[in-house]
C-alpha cells in the first residue's frame, strides 16, 4: 500500500464505535432488541403521508436552499418562536441538518478551535467526544454523580453534577460546555437550578454552551424541561439543538436543526455549505406540514407532543417492572427514551467472557448469548475515568412496541430459570 | 458579542457562496433561470412512487447501517460490478453519502492533512476549492486550456491540459488531485489518452485521485465515459464519486457514494461516522429499487441512463443553436447537462456596474436585470490566476422542460431588439 494512501491524523482514534458492534451482535432475529435507540412503534400517519404527497410534486425532489428549506425554516421559527417566547428569524437563527449529529457537527466544526478545551458530562452521548477531537479540541469530563436518596426506587434526577467540581474544569481554554437535557442514556431531566449554576459558569468564563435537547417533548410528569438558552444572558452563547427523528419517531429521516443567534448560526451554516450543501428537500417538506399541524394543536392532549410522552411513560413504568421483577436495579429517567440499570446486584459470572473489556459490555455479550436480550453498554458514553463508575449499568431503550416488549417481558420473567 | 464567540481557522474566508447570491438574484418568478444545475423536468415515476411505497413500511422511517442502507449498497455494488468489471464488496468499498458533496467532504476530511497539496482543474466545480481549505490543505490550480481548431463549433474537448504544465504541479507534497469527467461548467469528457496521463503522474508521485463523475451517464454521441480508477495501478489510488441526483434528476434527495479499494474507504468511513453518521433510510431504499430495475436493463434503450442522454440531447442542441443565434459563442459540452458560452463577441456595455466583479459576474447581472434570463459566472469555478482567461463566460444549465427553454428561446430571440 503506497504511503501517500494514510488517513488524516484528525481521524486518528475515532473510528471505533459502539453502534457498529452491538448492532451487528443483536442482528440475530432471535434477539430482543432493546439497544440501539430507534422506535419500533408506527410513526403518526399524517408524517408519513406528508412525505408521500412531497414526492409527487416534481420541484420537491430538486435542491432547496442550503441552510434550510423555506417552509421548514418557518414552521421551526414558529414553533421555537412560541415555545421561547423569542422572536426567532428563520432565514439567520435556525440552521436545518443532517439529524442533530449533523448539528452537533457543524457547532463543533464551526466554534472549537485546534486546543480548545469542552466540557463534556458523563455518561454523554457517545459522538461528542470523538467529534470534539475532529476538530482537534480536547474534551474535558465531569462525571454525573449519584447522591443517595430515602426512596426505594432511584430516579435519573438522583444523578447530579457537583457544582464545585465543576466550576473546577472551567479554564481560560473552555470554549463550550456540551449539555444534554433530557440525558441520554440516564434520562436525567436538568432542573432551572442545576442549569443556573452552568449559566453562570458558562457567563463567568465567558463560554458557549452547546445544549443537545432532542427528547425535549419526551418529559414525564414531575419534570419539566427548561431551555437554558432561556436564562438571562445564555441566548447569545447558546446552541440549541433538536432532532425531528426523536420528534416524530422517524429517526430514518436524519433531520435536525439548530437555533441560536445570527452571529453563531453562521458559522455552522458555513460548515454546512462546505461538507453537505442542503438537507433532503421531499423530507423537509413533509416535517414542516407535520410542525405547523401539531403547532396549532401544541396545547392539545392530541398534539404529538403531548401525546408521545403520555404512550411511552406507560412503557417506561412496565419496563422498569419488569427489570425490578428480574432482580436488576433500573433508574427511573425523568425524560427521554432510555433507562439504564444497575446489574450488579445480579452477581453474573463472566470469567469466560474476555477479560480485557469493561464488565458492562461483557454482560451484555453474555446476556445476548445466553438470555437473547441485547441492550447497551453505559461505559461506551464514558471517559477512562469514569468508566469505573458505570460499569455495572446497562442501557435499555422502551420506544417499542407492546410486542416487542412482551417478548422482552418473557426473558425477564424467566431470568432466573 | 464575548470575544470567545469566534469561529474556528479552519472556516475562516470560505464563507462566501456563488449559489447563495445568484439564487437570491433569480428568485424573481419573471426570470427565467438556467443558473443553477437543477432538473425541472420530472423524475422517473418509479423512482418516486418507491419513495411513496418505502414510506409506509414502518422500519424504513427508521436509523439503517450507518456506511449505506444494506440493500442500496448490494444495488451498488452490483451496477458498477457490471459496468467495472470488478468485484466490489458492498460493506468496505462503498460509503453512500448526503450527495456527491458529503463524498467529496468525507473523502478530503478523511485523507488530506494540514499542509498537503491538492490539485484542482480549472474551471472546477466550487467546493472543491474551500473543502480542500476546510481541511487545511494547500489547493494547487491548473487551467484548461483553448486549443484553436479547424472547427466552426467549439467543443469541450478543445480544452485540455498541457502535459508539461500537468507535470510541474505534482510535488512531494502532492496528496491528490481531483478530477471531474464528464467535467462541470465545461462538459469535457476526458479522453482516456488524457486520463492515462493524469494517471501516469498519480502512480510516479504515490498521489490518490478523487474523481467525481456524477455525469457519469450524461455522455452524448462521439464521446464515452472512462473511469480512471480502471486505469492499470489507479484502483487502490481511486476514490470514485456517483450521485443520485444526476443519475436520476433528483438533486433533492442529496445521495451520492464513494467507491473505492477498502483502505481508503474506510478513512471516509470514519469521516462519515463522526459527521453525520448515517443518510435517510427511506431515500436510499427507494434508490436502490431503481438500481435493481435499470441493472437488469442497462444495456437497452428504455433503460434511464441511456434514455436521459438521448433525451439531453436534443435540448443541449437546441439550446446552442439559440445561443449562436443571439450573437453568444457556445461550448458544445461532450457531457453533462452545462453549456458554457463566451459573451465577449457581444461587446456590452457593463460601465454601469460596479467595476470591483469580474466581467461574466456583472455580465449575468446585466442580463438578469435587462433580459430576465439567467446564468451563473464561470469565474466563479476559477482560482484567482485563471479568473482572465474565463471572466467573458457564462454557463447555462439545459436540462430542462421544453415550456423553459421556450421562454429562454423568446428572450434570445428579442435579444437585439
Amino acid at each position: 500500500m503506497p504511503s501517500r494512501q494514510k488517513n488524516s491524523k484528525r481521524i486518528e482514534g475515532i473510528d471505533g464505535n459502539v453502534w457498529v458492534e452491538f448492532t451487528a451482535l443483536a442482528a440475530d432475529p432471535s434477539v430482543v432488541n432493546l439497544g440501539q435507540g430507534f422506535p419500533d412503534i408506527s410513526p403518526p400517519s399524517y408524517v408519513k403521508e406528508g412525505l408521500a404527497q412531497a414526492v409527487f410534486v416534481d420541484k420537491l425532489n430538486q435542491y432547496t436552499r442550503g441552510f434550510g428549506h423555506p417552509v421548514l425554516v418557518d414552521a421551526l421559527s414558529q414553533v421555537y418562536g412560541k415555545v421561547t417566547g423569542r422572536k426567532i428569524n428563520p432565514n439567520t437563527d435556525i440552521l436545518v441538518t443532517i439529524g442533530a449529529y449533523g448539528s452537533l457537527f457543524s457547532a463543533i466544526q464551526g466554534l472549537v478551535e485546534e486546543g480548545d478545551e469542552v466540557i463534556i458530562i458523563e455518561p454523554f452521548y457517545d459522538c461528542y467526544e470523538p467529534m470534539v477531537k475532529m476538530a482537534k479540541g480536547i474534551p474535558v469530563h465531569i462525571p454525573l454523580r449519584y447522591k443517595e436518596s430515602n426512596q426505594v426506587t432511584v430516579s435519573s434526577g438522583d444523578w447530579t453534577l457537583d457544582p464545585e467540581e465543576l466550576a473546577s474544569k472551567f479554564s481560560p481554554r473552555t470554549k463550550a460546555i456540551i449539555l444534554n437535557t433530557p440525558n441520554n442514556p440516564l434520562g436525567k431531566v436538568y432542573t432551572e437550578e442545576e442549569l443556573q449554576i452552568i449559566a453562570d459558569l458558562c457567563i463567568k468564563h465567558d463560554t458557549l454552551c452547546i445544549s443537545d435537547e432532542v427528547y425535549e417533548w419526551l418529559v414525564y410528569p414531575g419534570s419539566k424541561h427548561v431551555k437554558i438558552a432561556m436564562l438571562p444572558g445564555m441566548w447569545d452563547r447558546t446552541i440549541t439543538i433538536g432532532s425531528a427523528g426523536k420528534t416524530y419517531s422517524v429517526t430514518g429521516w436524519k433531520l435536525g436543526w439548530s437555533i441560536g443567534p445570527a452571529h453563531l448560526i453562521k458559522h455552522l451554516q458555513t460548515v454546512q455549505q462546505n461538507s453537505i450543501y442542503t438537507c433532503p428537500t421531499p423530507l423537509q417538506e413533509a416535517l414542516a406540514h407535520a410542525l405547523f399541524k401539531d403547532l396549532k394543536r401544541m396545547d392539545e392532549a392530541e398534539c404529538y407532543f403531548n401525546e408521545l410522552p403520555r404512550e411511552l411513560e406507560v412503557k417506561r413504568d412496565r419496563v422498569a417492572r419488569l427489570l425490578q421483577e428480574a432482580g436488576l436495579k433500573p433508574v427511573i429517567p425523568q425524560g427521554g427514551y432510555f433507562m439504564v440499570a444497575d446489574v450488579s446486584v445480579l452477581g453474573v459470572d463472566l470469567s469466560d467472557f474476555k477479560n480485557d473489556e469493561a464488565y458492562d459490555y461483557r454482560f451484555i455479550k453474555w446476556m445476548i448469548k445466553t438470555k437473547k436480550l441485547a441492550a447497551i453498554p453505559v461505559t461506551a458514553f464514558c471517559g477512562p475515568e469514569a468508566r469505573k463508575q458505570f460499569e455495572t449499568y446497562i442501557r435499555f431503550c422502551f420506544i417499542k412496541r407492546d410486542e416487542t416488549i412482551d417478548a422482552a417481558e418473557k426473558i425477564l420473567k424467566n431470568w432466573n430459570n
